[in-house]
Order: structure tokens, then C-alpha cells, then sequence
């Protein structure tokens, strides 16, 4: 009996001089705690891609502001993931990056009282200019009045032209949205009107309409089509926007067994009884994961994580055709 | 110069038998670490409500699964809180517990799989009967397509004919939206397609529009007419949407100087980035909070944290009136 | 089936004006998350107190300094804790308080180089004055040299006669270490090396030698004799010194079965897999806690569960003796 | 004024294939959050060891059983560490791997009822067998009973002889003890007792008297004589037993002025007031860490942070002699 739980011994990483993120992560596999997390994500998610499924993404938390915008778009090139669901700041701040604006490195230990005066607007250890946040919200506005049209539209739509819109204005910077519409991935953001996007249609002359029960519908029948792997970097209304989605097939009728593979870089412990931090065992009970689904939760801040899983994703995956993909 | 550092000394609490939440949280003022922060959460909620100021409570994380809602309807009666952004689950469960239906004491180590089959949905140590969900879902998306015009809804506007309908079905429970609706407290959801309700909605034979920059325009208006206190328990798109309203005013050029009272009753850190866990002190930098407002920032499950500062603030202030209120 | 997950409703907790602590926690028992938690630590050390056993309490982290002292006495005193095993830190700071000094309000947000110019100690949001700890540090050093014999002392003989001489230096103030002596309550500190203790007996006259592994021996065969409920502020050597009694008695082939009820107050997650934050059930596979006790673990700052749960035992507990106790 | 705060743009960070740790965190130097401040660790480490010092290092949390024994016998024969302070449990768990034993992979998810039948302990994730630590905890007495003999010894000395023990036993496999022991580098054990060294110790024939205010007194004046750059691995008494060095000669009128390079991988977050997670600037203040100390947190699971950093470390550094040093 014994023999059951004593079968496989954890074997000490050892390292040697320049190895690479993909030789860590397997060495970490036999390793424990959240470092064999990270190694399983990786794992996961690369075996994942040899099955034809469709990958989704939710991007919560400060992700562009913090550097990770062209770690998202060489997802998205080497199809590594198919679908985005974002918080409306991290779609904002990639157009504001793409069309030639700069976040600039900060500290937390700074006087905000300053800042204020000087108008620059603090994320953390991050600073940007305030004035040319507001100058893009003044280009968002006057480009919506004169692009979208008087009906309602799925936040995909929007942002697809949003996209477009990026891409022409872009010198030679690539970024999610832009990325998204060259390559047509969708890209959803349920509360668009929570972040500075919704600022920017506030007090426009005319008043733009988004179909949210739309983008619920879309997705929901999407999740239906096709199986599917989830990767949630942060929680907040991605992770469940996109978990929810077998939810409303369940209660559609339409045959779904939830998501099949899992991964989650998370900062938040289940402890709290939020749907950030919930594992993907709870989410078993709502039909949303799979009972037999591959998971791995990392509890880790995702600028660790997500560059390195992503970086040994790559590595592993390069060059390698998907099935039903390319 | 010393003495500048050493002027207060801390007082160790001292307990008595049957010592009550308000004398508790006084004797916590004088100690330190998050106690002292509990303590004065209680205080400047307090102090602030001698001020004609709109109270704007944020609302995220499963509270109303987690045996919340009372307290938030004792908030309302009280005239403690006086608008209220929300997620989805919250109102949805507000719903579904106010029309007569029940969460259950359950447990986190269960197994899910078993939750599964039985069609019993987990909420960390809580449960609840899908069928009656799915039977809720079905219920309100018949009450809105025979109540909701075919035009846009701000999530207030439908939200208050919500509450109403909650009102009606009640047999004498009392609920966060149907309170609202009989006291004209509004009620925002800047993420309401990322629900339940959302679920509910979709797929239905006409579809529902938001609107969704409505509110946004909405809230900071309001909020540009009177000075503000912000309570958040949790973080997450209720947090940041009543942030925004005074970015919002700055970019439409209205007077604002930010809120000037702030409790949030919080369980991430600052140090992962992200808007929920954010200090007062970045939101500063933003023109979100006043430079000179007073500001608490709690470390806790708001299961603690909220109904003990609650039951200080309800203590202290019972009986008395509000500026400009009643 | 589904009637064994669905037995017992949550009941939404409803405040009253000047609600005690007691009362509160009944009523977060029937909700969910940290707050039933906290409700449920509240009722199991309550219904200990019922049996025959011993209650070891290990305190970690800057408790003193935070203004738990007097909670701590007040718990000796009504015997509702028989054990102490803390850190270094919390003794010499009890020690400081109940001698005369003080601890003062400070604030985390400071610039610690002028307070090193000033030579002022911070903890967290607390002040102290470094040359008051530099002369008590002496005063400790001098006591030892003339009080301490030329013999290994366990730590809690070493304690035993501090806590005397801080009894007889007290002008009223009372402390962990004199109601202990006074009480005849025993207290561990398994790493005293490691405090202002072990900085104040370096560099003296004469080698102070403590008898660690007599705290071994002595703690478990204490454990050995009576059935044990513990209680843990914070992890720590505390908290891993009060477990290992367990398990130091069944190296030794004496007959126990765990700690029978068990109660935490911890910041830390199990998910970093240390021991501070690991589960009571991690804690059976060990056989240091009983596969049929009782036990809670309440994630929150100690500084608000303390006080709160210490109010609701002392209110339900007062003037009831303890089988085999007074 | 403005440009003094928008100097430096963020640079979002590019994967390639195949890009090593070091290259990674190169390019998170220009990101935000949690990834710039590990990148920002590799930095300061390296940079160190280009000056004449000692670098100190602070073992907590259950590092062997996680897999990171290798690790830190890498970091000792390049040169990279030269003093290590752990708890008893990590240095008891090296002992039991480099003799030959093994810990296996496991996982959080069990029942532990069942683990304790089978006399399986259970480390978060990993197993071990009871039987077999019950039997290394009598190698270890029986060892001790022979080997030490009947004088107060520093845990350095002691932890020395076991570590040659370690190494005659040893079949190839180089562990923390052994290597240290070879390479002359001074392993501490501030609470030595609190772990199954202190239980293997227990009920021995004779006892054994550690100098626990020797290694006070040794680790301080070890401190005065050379600077010091410190490096964290969780918190616990490692890390305040280093921090306390200086407190100790500052005590004692050594002229010392802080430790002037100081790296922490914690999971504390600061807020809760425990020294574990307490910041660097909060150390400056107490004199522990000079006022102008280059010093970086990093949020993290060192099971991830620890492999990534020493990885990068180990390539930027590898063949470079370090003065002072070979």
C-alpha cells in the first residue's frame, strides 16, 4: 500500500551554466510546491496544443502597463493562443503602447502627492503621463464618432476595429488588439465600459452601445464548437467571462463536458471564497472544467509566470504546426 | 525631533465580558497592524457620515452566497451607504435569496466530482442546488422579456424594475435590490453580462441591451454634484468603476478633487499590481482620491472585516440623522 | 443525495445596535469564508474548556508590540490558555512593557533613514526608542549575570525567573512573563537565540547556556500526559515547537493520538508548503494532531482574530471553572 | 519636472526560442511588478560579488523536501554563498537525502487520514516515509551519543561533525551539511531544538547542550569584520538571526553600518507586521540594513525564485573568481 504514494521520489534540480527556461521548468517537475506548478503549466500547456482545441486567454490585472504586451502578441503568432477575453485597461494601454506611447519604470516608493501635481499617473512601480492619457482618450472618442455606427456592437466588433485602427497607426509596434485583427483572434472584454475606454465614450455626442449579452451568446456557442484549454493569467471577470461559458451551454442544452484543460497564474488563494482565487476543482462542481480535465494552478505574480511558462511553451512548441490550425 | 515619532504610545486592548463590536473596535485604535486599521475603518466611516456626502459602497466577491446581505440591506435602511456597484453573482444571488431560495453550509474539502453528478454547485465552503439556479435563470429571463422595453437599459434602470420584481416574490426577505428599489437607492453593475443575470439573458427571444457607457456617464455626474466617501469590500470592477468616476469628471473638465473619504476592505496586496489591491495612496497620483482625503486600507476577508466595522458604525450612528438625508 | 450536501441553510448574519463580540460570532457561524472561521475557533476553544485538557497557545509575530499583551494575560488569568510557547521578540518585548516602557503609533509610510537618525525602531506601523531597548537590553544583561546560576536553565526556567523580576519591576503593569510566574504558567521559547534576549545575554560577563532539548523532553512529556487543545497565533517555531510534541512521543513509543482540538490564527496559505501556514490535516499525516479533532484554521491578521475570538471565549466562559482546573 | 519621473521607458519583454534564465531576466529588468524585482535580484546578487564580502544566506520554509538541496550546494561551491542560517528542518531533511533517503512526489489533494495508517508524512505536495525518518532520527542520536562529547557546542560546530557525517555516509549524492563541512562554510541553526534534529536529541542518554549565545556572539562578530550582502529564502528565524547582527555589535559599540546588499524571497506580504515579511526599509531603521544599501524584494514562492535567480547568477558569474575569495 505504502508503495501507492511513495513511487515516484522528487529528484533536486540541479542547474548548469545558461540553462534555458525550458530545461528549468522540466528539472522543476520533480521539484515541489509552486515551482512544480510552474513546471506543470508549461507541461500542460504544451501538450494541450497537440490536440485540435481552442485555446483561451483571460488577461486580467495590469499586464500591459507592466511590460507583458509583446509576450501576448508572440502567443498569438505562434498560436499558442486563440481567443482573448481582457480587462477593458489592458486593451486600453495596449493601443495607447502600440500607436507610439511609453509606460516609464516607477517606484512605490514615491510621493503621490507629487505625482498628482505633475499629473502622472501611478500603477504600482510604473508611471505614465496623464496628459497623453487623456490626449488618447480624445482620439478614442473622435475616432468612434466617425467609425462605429449606430447600432449596437459585441465588444469583438469594437475591438477588432479598435484594432485596425492600431495597426494603422502603429510604427512598426505590434500589439494584442493589433495583433488580433491581422490575425483575426477575437477578442472580448465584458466590462468595456470599466476602464478608460468606457472613459473615453463618456460625453461623446453621440452614445456608443455595446451588446453584452452578445458577447455572452458568441462565446457561449464558440466554447460549443470546439473543445477547449483555458489560461487564465489573473482573475476578474476574464477568468469567469470565460468560465461561464459552459454554464450558459449547460443551461442551453447544449452538450458540453467543460473546459478540458486548465492552467492559472493567480495571486489570489481560494481561502476567500472569490472567484479569482477558486480552484479548478470548484469550478468542477458548476460543469465549467471538465471532471477528467488536465489543471494546474500557480499562485504567482503573472510578470514571473507568464514569461517564463510562455518562454518554454515556445521553445518546446517552435515551429510545430497545430492540428486544425495554420 | 524624537518626541515627534513618540507622542502617542500604544494602549494594549483589555477586554470585559460581553464586550460589544463598537467598544472592541475603540480599544483596537490605540494597538497596531490590521486591528488598528479595522478600528479605524469604523471611525472615519463614522466621522465621515456628519458630512452631506453620498456614500458609494463597492461590492465584489461572493458577499451574498457568503451570508452578506443583511448587513448590506441593515447599510441601506441605516442611510450608512447610499449607491451601490456590484458584480452580477452578487445581485443574482440577492435575487435568488430574497424570491426564497437558499445557500447552503457546505464545506472545501468535498468531492467535486461527486458535487457534480448531484448538480450541486460550490461556492468554497457553501453550496447550492443548480436546478434552482438554472430554474432562477429561466425565471428572470421570462420576467425581462415582459417587462424590459426594446431599448437600451442603463444596469441601473434594470436593476431597479429588478428589485422590484424581488420585492413582489419576497414573502418578508429582505434583499439588497429590492431594499434599494423601495428606498431609491441606485444600484450599479458595470460587469452584468459576466453573471448569472448575463447567462440568463442570453439566448432569450429578444436581446437585452445595456447601457453600459450610460453608467458611466451616470455615476460621474453624480458624483461630481456632491463629495464622496467610497467603501470598497473587495476590489475587483466594482472598485475600479467608481475610481474612474473622477477621472472621468477631470477628462470632461468638472471641478472634482477626488473622493474624500475611503475604506476598502481588502485581501490583495499592492505589491501584485493590480487595481484591486491598489493603495489610496496610487489613487492619488490619479486624481481618483483627494489629496487630502482620509483613507483606510484593511487587510481582511470582508466576512470579518465588514459586518464587525458594520456593527460599530450601526452602533454609534443609530438614531442619528444624516445631513441632507431623511 | 442531495438532500445529505443541502441539510443546512446558510443564515445571513443581521446586526443589532451595540451587538457584543459573542453574539456576533454566533451569528457568523451560519455564513461562510474567514467569517464562519472565525465563528467556528470562537466555538470550539469555548467547548474545550468543557474537558479535562491542556491549552497551549504558541505566539508568533509581533504580537506584544501590537498591543495583544493584556489580551494574553487576560487569557492566563482566566485559565482559558495553560501553555505558552512564543518567540524571543514577544518576551523581551512583554518584558519592556510591563517594566515601564513604551510602545508608540507610528505609521508604515516614513522615511526610515531619518528614523535611523533618530535612532527609533519600527515595526510595521509601530515606534520604539532604541536607546530605551539598548538600556533594557543592559538591564536584562545585568540581571542575568547575577541571577542566572553557572548551569544549563531550560528556557522555561530562564523565563520563569525573568518574568519574576519583571513582576517585581512592574508598577501595576502586568505581562505574559509576571502573570505567568505568578500563575505558575509555564512558557517556551524554542529559539531565544534569536530575540533582543539572545542580543542582550551576548558579549556578557559570563556564558548563559539554555538546555534546549530539555524543552524537548519537558514539552512532550507534558503532551504526553494530558489531552492537549492548541492554539496558534501565527506559525512560527511556536507553532511547529507545540506539533512536534506529538511527535516526539511517538519516536518514543509513548502512547498519544494528536492535539484533540486545534485552533489558528495564520497569515500564510498552505500553498508555499511551509509549516507556518500548513493544514491541520496535512498535520495528521504526521500524527500530531488526532484524525477525530477538532479544528479551524482562520486566515487573518491575529491582531483582529485575536481580540474578537479571545472577547466571545471570556464572555461565554466567565466565572465557569475548568474541569481539573482552580 | 515631469521628465524627472518619465525617464525611462518600460520595455516590453521579447521571448526567443530557447532563451536561457539569465537572458530572461535581463529583459524583465525593464517590466514592472513581481518580474522586474526578480530580475532586479539577479542584478544585485551578481553585482555583489564583485566586492570583497560575505554573502549570507537565510534557509526557511521546507527548501529540501521542495527540491532545492542542489541548488544551494551549487550556490556554496561557486562561491556565490558563504555563510548559510537555515531551520533544523531543512538541515535534518538534507542530512536524510544525502545519506540516501528519499522524499517523493505527492500532492495536497489526499486523504491524510489514510497517509497516517500508512505512517506517510505529507509536506504540502511531497511524501516521506515515517519509518524511515523514525529510523534516521536513531542514526542520528546514536551517532550524536558517540561523536559529541559532553560540552556546550555552537549549532556551527555541531552541524559541522554531522555534516562530515553526512559526507562519510554519503554514495555520491552532495548535500547542504556535507558540502559545507568540505568547504569550510559555517551553517547556523538558530532553533535547533524545534526540529526532528532537536527530536532525534531528545531522551538520549545524555544530554546535549547547544551554545546558543554562542552563535549570537559568532555570527556578530563574523558580521563586523567583513561587509555583507544578505540573501533571504523565505523568513522565519534565519532571517532575523542574520538581520540581528548588526542590532548585536551596534549593542556592543562595533562600528558597523548595516548589511550593505540585501536580496529576500518572501511570501509575507509586510501588512501583517511580522518580521518574516517586513521590508528592507523597515530594517534601515533598526540599523540592520545600511541606509544605503541596494536591497530587493520579491514576492514570491522561492521554490520558484530561488532555481530562476541562481540560474541566472550561476551563468553571469560562472568561472569568475571573487575577491577576496580562491
Amino acid at each position: 500500500m505504502k508503495e501507492r504514494y511513495l513511487s515516484h521520489p522528487t529528484k533536486p534540480i540541479e542547474l548548469f551554466e545558461g540553462i534555458n527556461c525550458s530545461e528549468l521548468l522540466e528539472r522543476l517537475e520533480s521539484c515541489s510546491f509552486q515551482g512544480r506548478q510552474l513546471a506543470l503549466a508549461a507541461k500542460v500547456w504544451t501538450n494541450a496544443l497537440d490536440e485540435d482545441l481552442t485555446v483561451w486567454m483571460g488577461l486580467a490585472g495590469a499586464m500591459v502597463p507592466a511590460g507583458m504586451r509583446k509576450v501576448i502578441v508572440q502567443l498569438m503568432e505562434n498560436r499558442l493562443v486563440d481567443v482573448i477575453v481582457s480587462t477593458g485597461a489592458n486593451l486600453y494601454h495596449d493601443f495607447f503602447e502600440t500607436v507610439g506611447y511609453y509606460h516609464y519604470l516607477g517606484s512605490d516608493m514615491v510621493d503621490d502627492r507629487e505625482l498628482r501635481e505633475e499629473r502622472i499617473d501611478r500603477i504600482y512601480d510604473t508611471f505614465a503621463d496623464e496628459d497623453v492619457f487623456f490626449a488618447v482618450d480624445r482620439e478614442i472618442r473622435e475616432w468612434a464618432m466617425k467609425t462605429i455606427e449606430d447600432r449596437p456592437y459585441t465588444t469583438r466588433e469594437f475591438l477588432r476595429l479598435l484594432g485596425e485602427e492600431a495597426g494603422r497607426r502603429s510604427k512598426g509596434e505590434k500589439g494584442i488588439l493589433s495583433t488580433a485583427a491581422e490575425l483575426d483572434i477575437p477578442v472580448y472584454c465584458p466590462a468595456i465600459g470599466d476602464s478608460s475606454i468606457g472613459i473615453a465614450l463618456a460625453e461623446a455626442d453621440r452614445r456608443l452601445i455595446f451588446d453584452m449579452v452578445g458577447d455572452v451568446e458568441e462565446t457561449a456557442r464558440m466554447a460549443a464548437e470546439k473543445e477547449t484549454m483555458v489560461i487564465y493569467v489573473g482573475g476578474g471577470t476574464p477568468k469567469n467571462f470565460i468560465q461561464q461559458t459552459e454554464v450558459t451551454n449547460i443551461v442551453n442544452n447544449r452538450k458540453v463536458s467543460g473546459h478540458k484543460y486548465a492552467v492559472q497564474f493567480v495571486v489570489d488563494p481560494p481561502h476567500w471564497g472569490g472567484l479569482s482565487g477558486c480552484t479548478f476543482e470548484e469550478a468542477i462542481s458548476w460543469g465549467k472544467i471538465a471532471t477528467d480535465a488536465k489543471m494546474v494552478t500557480v499562485l504567482s505574480d503573472a510578470t514571473i509566470a507568464l514569461p517564463i511558462v510562455s518562454a518554454a511553451v515556445l521553445t518546446r512548441r517552435k515551429g510545430r504546426k497545430r492540428p486544425g490550425k495554420d
